[in-house]
């Protein structure tokens, strides 16, 4: 069994979402959002940020991790804070040892409904369909199961061995 | 006096200066580079950098920090990467307590030159004028200088008082 996080970066609202997989079958572990207040110092949101999300990985101890590669648009201005959040998503998991994968939106999309461009609605009812019972914190939590879901199927079995061999090592 | 660190963000080379600050004199303490490789994964490099900052950091103790503001343009691609290195350059800094200033170039380029449209060299130059001595490990190093000096000159007598009573607490 691998226990995997996807996390769907955010300044304001980072989700995370934690599955295990054995073989073909998933099951839901725990699913929340990472939250930072605006109105104070970046420097003192970011910090914050690592230390809920770290908090997470200490907690559920997952083996390997997936964040989603935000998609760049026009504005950059809210690119730059997405980026900035995103270095932080990706940190983490690296601090602690693990390799991260990274899935565009589109891919998620196409991994968990089967086509890329279904809506977040869709995307959240495909997620409860693999992880029956599963509340959801919120839908940047929705979405990081379902990058946690796309993670594990193409991860393959290669990326898992990796990480069960790093785990036992 | 009052030791303070200026940061010039990067993916590849994240440049870092320290100076330190008695009233208005300034003298350089240290400046250099950190480095990330093109062709690992992008959470090594973040880790990396995180890393190599902190070391800096720990080795230099500087009471205050400022990262430059960075210049958001239409290349989504290249401002999310800047964005990430940003992130990282923003935690370190507060993972050690100190506050953290931020500002545009062209208000490190006035405060060092007098305007706001002037040249890496000009910038480079005047570093050198109010620095007697300083070798530059390399452009990104220069310019962290220019930060820490545009901070050290507009951080004024409160902020840099109320590290003082920080660092001695």
């Amino acid at each position: 069994m691998i226990r995997v996080i996807g996390i769907d970066p955010g300044l304001r609202n980072m989700g995370w979402g934690v599955i295990d997989v054995a073989g073909s079958k998933l099951s839901h572990v725990a699913n929340g959002i990472c939250h930072s207040e605006t109105g104070i110092e970046l420097a003192e949101r970011l910090l914050s940020l690592h230390a809920q999300l770290t908090r997470v990985f200490v907690t559920y101890r997952p083996q390997t991790a997936a964040v989603e590669h935000t998609f760049v648009n026009k504005d950059g201005v809210a690119t730059l804070k997405l980026g900035q959040a995103r270095g932080i998503a990706l940190l983490v998991p690296a601090q602690m040892g693990l390799s991260v994968g990274e899935y565009a939106p589109n891919n998620v999309k196409k991994t968990v409904v089967g086509v890329g461009h279904a809506d977040k609605g869709q995307v959240a009812h495909m997620v409860r369909m693999q992880l029956p019972g599963v509340q959801f914190e919120g839908p940047d939590a929705a979405d990081a199961l379902a990058i946690a879901i796309t993670h594990a199927h193409h991860g393959g079995a290669s990326s898992f061995a990796a990480a069960v061999a790093r785990a036992s090592a």
